[in-house]
């Protein structure tokens, strides 16, 4: 596979440069979403970028074994085109998410809400990447056994844990405060992935059924009136489609 | 294996005390870093603390299977005790590295350099994370496998991207500007890793040959003067001989 490896941001630029293009005029800054036309890893990004009324459009993968032009040689990338022109690319799933997040105000009020929010959003970006991992994208002669053990482990604790601290932040539909955060984007779209898995329907049924706490956070997400617009466009339908369609033949 | 599920912060305080419990004289906090005595997910928490030259001691699990009182039901769990006396834990590795690095100088200067740092600090902590997924706790009858698929894939790609984007930094052994930063402590870390792991010699050799750029980093960190106190002592023998032994049964 052709690899060309792209710079971050431009060559010419100091990092103190770049800082200032970035900080300056935030909002009118523009963003592409380069990714496949599936949900998986491009979810919860282009949930925030339609929550936060940004100006963006997906750049779509369509060749699925492309000529590579990352900087990391992975995708998803997200371009930034900065309010005075320059052009920067953040890479990484964590870093883009974060980044987003703040943009939007989606990482609380204050340094302590943003530590929890960040804290539930990593613990279930980890039960995603674990299921994906060992689950998803491993050997098709261990996956029952690997699916198994998640039912038996994984998924139980994931529940319990997040079902305690959303009745200690009083069962309202989010993890922190009273205000949609990260942190419930990540676990409402964890559950629309695991939606279109081998098993999916019993993964889901278990929260469902497991957690009305966690539930209301999904509803709540769901309900949320600036997802609305996005999650009803055609690109978005496909992209569920298209994902469902792929891990109907997941495995190695 | 009975789980108490613990508070992050005391009950009774908001999250704006919290915040202000954290961030009045944050050099007089001290910590303690609960977690096996073993290197692994450890090692990096450490090295910062050490290198801070913080207040803190390592809260060791004896027992291998013990009632677990924590957050998420895993370790590690960094206790936080503030200057004013406030008890908080922070849970997620990712989390406690962002915080601590960020307590220590260790994520740059300005924004686009803490941006550019937490890029390559997920790029080296998510091969880490793939490896141990994929191959070092999967089951043994495909653990050959997926660690060659590792060898042809993923580790050329991570030696490739990373090496072209130390050469643009002046190939000067660290990822961002001219001084030690989070991604430089995680790729260290991630080779020591690598070291103790099944074919652990091989993975380091393809580093080493492989990448001049990647390996001065690693011979950065190791000489760092404020690490070799923490480097020398008997603790860290210990948990990194531990490792090894962990790792010569990996697989399940």
């Amino acid at each position: 596979m052709p690899l060309t490896i792209t710079r971050f941001a431009p060559e010419n630029l100091s990092s103190a440069e770049v800082t200032k293009s970035l900080t300056t005029d935030r909002q009118s800054a523009s963003y592409k979403f380069e990714y496949f036309a599936v949900s998986g890893f491009g979810a919860v990004p282009r949930d925030l970028l339609s929550f936060g009324g940004a100006q963006w459009e997906d750049l779509l993968i369509t060749n699925w074994s492309p000529d590579v032009k990352a900087p990391f040689g992975v995708f998803p990338v997200l371009h930034i085109k900065t309010a005075d022109g320059q052009e920067i690319r953040l890479a990484e799933v964590i870093v883009i998410e974060h980044y987003l997040a703040k943009q939007f105000g989606l990482l609380g009020e204050n340094e302590w809400e943003e530590l929890q929010i960040k804290t539930f959003y990593s613990s279930s970006l980890y039960l995603r990447e674990r299921l994906s991992m060992r689950v998803t994208w491993n050997y098709k002669e261990v996956q029952e056994k690997a699916l198994e053990k998640f039912f038996e482990k994984e998924l139980p604790v994931w529940i319990e844990t997040h079902t305690k601290h959303l009745k200690d932040n009083g069962s309202n539909g989010h993890y922190v405060g009273n205000k949609l955060s990260l942190a419930d984007l990540m676990t409402a779209n964890s559950i629309d992935h695991f939606k279109c898995l081998y098993k999916g329907d019993e993964i889901v049924d278990k929260i469902k059924q497991g957690s009305p706490e966690i539930w209301k956070v999904k509803e709540t997400v769901d309900s949320e009136p600036r997802l609305q617009t996005w999650r009803q466009s055609e690109a978005y339908k496909k992209q569920v489609s298209n994902s469902q369609l792929m891990y109907a033949h997941s495995g190695i």
